[in-house]
Parts: C-alpha cells; sequence; structure tokens
C-alpha cells in the first residue's frame, strides 16, 4: 500500500507515530495525481510547492491536531487566501480572494494541508465540467463536486470537500463509490463558500469510509465527536421515496440487496412510506433553488458581466429571476410544512435508508445525473450519508443513502459506520 | 421639507416625475451628512464623487426600478465591490471586496445608489463603536448596526441595511425612533454577507417608516410583494416574554400604551404567555452564537491575526472555542423544539407584540444595550418588526415589537403598517 492509499486517520496515526512524513505522503499523492491528472482533470488549481512547504513545516513539528500533515481538496467554490477561487466560471479566472473560508481554517487549524482546489461545475450548479469518473473515464463523476469525489476515489487525496444544493455532494460520492455525507443543514459553517441557495446550500465531505467522515466531523467542529444515541437494536426505514420509479434496476437490486443484509446483521428494518404530496417538494426544491440562486448572484447577474455565465446557466438564472416572491413563499411553506411531518413521521426511527442515486454514473460527460433522491433530503434540511453496496452492470458503484432527522447526525454516522461493516 | 427628509418611496416617485433630480438628493444627503458627520460618526467610507456621478447617470436615465436614484447605507460586515468593507476591525483595514453583496447588488439592480458604508462595531458583534445616537448624542444609537441606525434617523439617507445575529436590527431602530425590520431566517439573500452565526444571523433593514420596508422587501426580492394575509380583525397576543423583569418602566408604559391604542382601532388582543422554559433559549441562544461564531471566524482566529480582536472580542471568541459539540448540539435542539412549540402556539394570532428593547438607549457609549428581548425572535427564525410609541423621561425613543411565525413576514409588515397609523 503507498501512502496515498491511507485513510486520513490511518495517515494522520502514521505521521503522529514517526512512521511516516508529511512530506512523503504529500510526494505520494502528487505522484498520483501526476500520473492520472491527464485522464481524470479533477483540479482546477494544485499549489505543489506550498503544499510541500506546509509538509516539511508539520513534519518539523509535533503534532498538533487530528488532521497534522494530512492533505486535503478543495472544492473551488470555497475561499482560499492563498489560491485561485474560480467557482468553475470564465467570470472569476484568476480571481484571488483574501480569507480563507470557514471550513479550509479549520482544516489548517487542525495540522492539515489544502492541497488545491478541486473542480466544480459552473457555479456548483448542473451544467457538467471535464472532471470524469476514476472508475472508468468514460462516465461522469457526478456533480457538482466533480473534482473532489474523482480525486478521493482515485487516491490522490484521503479527504475532500463538497457543497450539496441539491443532489451535489451524495451523487457524486455514490457515482465514484464514496462515503459522501451531507450533514443537517447549517451544522458546518460556511463561511466563505459561496452560497447559491441559501436556504438550502450546505458544506460536506467526501471520504473513503465513514471513518473519516467522523475525523472531519471533529475537525470542522473542532472538538471530540461525543458519544452518538442509537437504539439498541437499531431501526432503519426503508423508504422508497415518491420518486422510486426512477430507480434503475442496478439501485433497486442495491437497495433489496442492503435491506436483507442489515436484517441479518442487527438492524430492525421496517418499511416506511412517505406522504404522497412529497413528490410535489421536487418541484418546490427547484423554484426555491433557482429563485435564491438568481439573487445571491445579483452581482454576477449584472448586465456588464450576466453573458460570462453558460447559456445553460444563463437560462437557470432567468428562470430564477422570472419565479414571483409569492411562488417563492409558497414554496418555503411547503418546506417547513414538510419538515415537520418528516420529523413526526420518522422520530421512531434511527435513520430511513432511500437509494442515493438512480442508478450507475451515466456514460458520457453530458450530464452529472440526476438528483432525484437528493432534493428531499436537501429540502428537508436532513443529514444524509451513502455507502456502496455492490457494482452494477459496468462496474460502477451503486449503493444507498441513510437519511436521518434534524440535528440527528451523530446517531446516522454511526449508523453508517456499523452499515458499512455489513456492507463489506 | 429638504430633499434628505423625504422617504425612500416619496424621493423615488419625485425622481421618476422629475420633480426632484438623484444630484438634488444626494446633494441634500451629503450636506446632512457633513453637518453631522463630526458629532454622530456613523459612517466607516463615504463615497461622494462616486455617488454624485451615479446620480447624474441614473438623471440622465428613464428610471427602471424602484430605487431609482435613492442613496442606501451599507454596514461595514456587507461587501462592496467599489468601497473598503471593514468589519469594524483593524484587521480588516482597507480590506477591499471585488465583488458586491447579493444585497448591495440588487439595490443596484433596483436603480439604488450606495452612498457608502456605515460604521458596525467590530465584527457585528457587543464591543461599541464611536457612533452616536442623533437624538442625544450622549446616548449610544444601540448596535450592532449603530451606523445605519443613526444615519437613517439623523436624515442622512432613507434606508440603510443592517445584519441581526442577536438584536443588531431591532434593538438600534427603537433606540434611534426607526422601523427596524429582521425578516424570517433565510428570506433575504445573504451572499457577500459576513456570515458570524450562520445558524441566526440574517440580513435587515432600518427605515423611517414601514412603507420603505416595504419597498426594501421588493427590492431584495426583485418583484412585488403581493397581497398580504391577513385576519379581517387582526388578533395580536400581548407577549411579556420569560424577560419581563428586565423591561424597564419606560417599555412597560409604551407596551400598555400601544396594547390600549390597538384595543381601541380594530385588532383583537389576547395574552399570550410563552413556555416558561423559553427563558432559558437566552443561554441556547449565546452558545450558538459565540460557537458558530468562533468557527466561521476560524481563519481572523489564526495565531497571526487573533490578537488584532478586542480583548472583549477575544475573549467571546475563547468561550466559542471552549464549547463542546455535544453542547451546541443540545442548543440547537432546544432551537428546534422551542420553534416548533412556537409555531403551534401563535397559529391563532397575526403576530406578537414584545417589548423590542428593555428601555430608552442608555448613556453614554460603554454599552449598545441588552439584546435580551431580541435573542429570542433571532433564535426562533421570525420575523420581527419594531415601531415606536412614544418618548421616555430623556426623550428617546420607545416601542414594541411585532413578530411573527416563520414565513409569515409580509402579514406582519402589514399589520405593523397599521399599528404604524395607530401609534402616530
Amino acid at each position: 500500500m503507498t501512502p496515498n492509499q491511507l485513510s486520513a486517520r490511518a495517515a494522520a496515526l502514521a505521521i503522529a507515530g514517526k512512521r511516516l512524513s508529511s512530506v512523503e505522503l504529500i510526494e505520494a499523492c502528487l505522484a498520483r495525481i501526476a500520473k492520472r491528472e491527464p485522464t481524470l482533470q479533477a483540479w482546477a488549481f494544485l499549489h505543489r510547492d506550498l503544499a510541500l512547504k506546509q509538509a516539511r513545516a508539520r513534519d518539523a513539528e509535533a503534532p498538533s491536531g487530528p488532521l497534522h500533515g494530512v492533505p486535503v481538496g478543495v472544492k473551488d467554490i470555497i475561499d482560499t487566501a492563498d489560491m485561485p477561487t474560480e467557482h468553475g466560471s470564465p467570470m472569476y479566472k484568476g480571481h484571488r480572494p483574501v480569507i480563507d473560508a470557514a471550513c479550509v481554517a479549520l482544516v489548517r487549524r487542525a495540522g492539515g494541508i489544502i492541497l488545491g482546489k478541486t473542480v466544480t461545475t459552473e457555479f456548483a450548479s448542473s451544467p457538467p465540467a471535464k472532471t470524469r469518473n476514476p472508475i472508468n473515464p468514460n462516465h461522469t463523476p457526478g456533480g457538482s463536486s466533480s473534482g473532489s469525489a474523482a480525486a478521493v476515489a482515485d487516491f490522490q487525496i484521503p479527504i475532500g470537500f463538497g457543497t450539496q444544493t441539491a443532489g451535489s455532494v451524495v451523487r457524486p460520492a455514490a457515482y465514484c463509490g464514496l462515503v459522501g455525507f451531507k450533514p443537517s443543514y447549517g451544522t458546518y459553517a460556511v463561511s466563505g463558500m459561496k452560497l447559491l441557495a441559501h436556504g438550502v446550500d450546505t458544506l460536506g465531505t467526501l471520504t473513503r469510509n465513514v471513518d473519516d467522515t467522523l475525523l472531519m466531523w471533529e475537525v470542522l467542529h473542532a472538538g471530540p465527536a461525543g458519544a452518538a444515541r442509537l437504539r439498541e437494536r437499531p431501526r432503519i426505514g426503508l423508504c422508497h421515496t415518491p420518486f422510486w420509479s426512477e430507480a434503475q434496476k442496478p439501485a433497486v437490486e442495491a437497495f433489496e440487496a442492503a435491506s436483507r443484509r442489515l436484517a441479518g446483521t442487527g438492524f430492525e428494518i421496517e418499511v416506511l412510506e412517505m406522504p404522497s404530496w412529497f413528490e410535489t417538494l421536487r418541484e418546490d426544491h427547484r423554484v426555491i433553488a433557482e429563485y435564491e440562486s438568481a439573487r445571491n448572484t445579483a452581482f454576477e447577474c449584472a448586465p456588464e458581466r450576466f453573458h460570462l455565465h453558460s447559456p445553460t446557466m444563463q437560462a437557470a438564472r432567468e428562470r430564477g429571476w422570472k419565479l414571483s416572491p409569492e411562488r417563492y413563499a409558497a414554496a418555503r411553506a411547503a418546506q417547513l410544512r414538510a419538515q415537520q411531518e418528516y420529523a413526526a413521521l420518522t422520530a421512531n426511527f434511527d435513520a430511513l435508508m432511500m437509494p442515493s442515486a438512480p442508478g450507475e454514473a451515466p456514460e458520457g460527460l453530458a450530464t452529472t445525473g440526476d438528483p432525484v433522491f437528493n432534493r428531499l433530503t436537501s429540502l428537508l434540511h436532513v443529514p444524509a450519508i451513502c455507502l456502496t453496496v455492490m457494482k452494477g452492470p459496468h462496474g460502477l458503484p451503486v449503493g444507498v443513502q441513510f437519511v436521518g432527522a434534524v440535528g440527528n447526525d451523530r446517531a446516522v454516522l454511526e449508523l453508517a459506520r456499523r452499515a458499512e461493516a455489513c456492507f463489506a
């Protein structure tokens, strides 16, 4: 095993135990990137020299935090004081913020090293970026956190930051065989992350196992995770969602396989049906996302800059501007009502299980896939974490996501850790 | 009446009707500022030449938006592409963002002119700034939106932006005799506003009447406000809050006077008692604000910059860092529970009425006053708007605030407009 294949936790422990240097780790990551970047194109900006300089500094110090000497990739809509932040848009070519986003500063506070900026789709939206799926480069890695997903799945870095408005953390994680975690809305500090739809945007992490997700929980809270409150025999609600007809055969098979395995290993499983009116929340999510994104990008939408958006992006912004404040208010009212109903409906469960994506990563780069199974969790503000269950017919990963109640993140993480062992 | 004394709506109408030019309006505002700034110190940065240049451009165009040619003041924790943004901190001396915050770009989109940046307390927190109360300069204007409150109350501008984490919009508005409006959390786009406590921070407006508050609602939503759904005979719940013992005599008298006048003019009035456990929410709010502010300012708290905070600010950040993730999670759980209880409790009311502040603006500049009556509305994410009811013994304004349910902002604005007429 080369150092770049280590989990973040294992790497940090090896560095703390002097069995590995941060320089060796960073060099192994850079070597992997050098080999694979021409094919995968996961990076918007790499700061090799600065990373190695920081690694040498970390190696000369006593370990001071849980990420001491470990590299992290940062989605390129998150500000960094020492690297460009281009938001996947020509409008921001060479743009250099002078302040680190909160999550970046928290990584540094924990001793971590920012290796570079990972490719995002244009303003973290649907127009695909250049990045390819490391498992099969003829397929999309998903989006909008495309670069973080590809780089982590390809063993170039152990941890990548993503952000989710619709399905931008969980979907690319699912397509690349990763653990993607979107916590409850507002759980992680978002200062310095470009806000598009402020009512749903959530910072999340992409890692190769649940333990590293938990490590990032500690880093981003700057404190110990504490104990998770979980039923002795955890109760999982099998939830087809109102969108089950869009689950393709591999997703259905993964869902059924996951149910069987969980039922056989100490979990209590019960089918849970969502109210049928939740089907309309898909459209309410779109309204909130497009309405808020237009207003949050009022500067970018000014006449002198608007043409620097891609045509697809221009159309999305124009739809957003055209939505009436009353339609927006109605969507927010539906969101609030759904949050209340969801909380009551799921009170007797530790988590629900849902498909994480409609199936394997689609072929080609024309689309980053459909966030149909993610819009709901974003709108509801609930924690969601995806795990791989099996390979599909194209050899690409297919899995499920565990979805909790607002604030129940620690229990969902613990449940996911146990489920991970049972899926392995 | 000089042009600077006009409301924003009246000024925009006069400009559209060619009875007033934007240049005349801006010149009148600048003249007022020139006269009063040495005493009041409301401005962190004034861009006289740019404002006049933009006014000339507006005067040469056909009116294109509801703020055409009207000046607005922007609290100095909100980014502007053409002026510094210093966050009330020496750490950001001369700092120049290159992007307008969403609210700034929306003002420009509506034809408005950013006259300058108004003084904020250090990172919109409790250490007082230099600004004085225009009604009596020996008193605080309140904070943290100190400059916006003073400048609007002193007829230097018709509209100022504020932000509220605890009571930073409503309290200074109350102390300066203004209409301060904090909408439901997430109602106004916050991109480019410095996020401190992301779970409660809300953009708000300070104006001299409710109609201008409604005008800014239209500007910030970039669309017509639509009709408000209000009961034929609006029902107001008189709510002493669990903090009534901290209401000083003038605040109690204003509350009682307001109740009498509303009861005499077509409102249905009923006493509403909050659950006594809501008293503990004051501490939960403090936990959330200090915990999140520490993490959102991880960059500013890095060892090489931390000393640039004032000692009071350093202590607040240190308290925030020391709070455990579990204590924070408990505070957020209490917030969620309180939001649900509040919604059920207030379902039969159009709004609640509460004190807006403990009393008149305190004498001196040693404190910006106590946000005890505002923390709850910030924590609950509910809309709050304050109105002046009477003068206190020092000749300073005292009033009440109307507080709605999440998403019920339009009804609260309409109710406030009617109450304003009844208090006049």
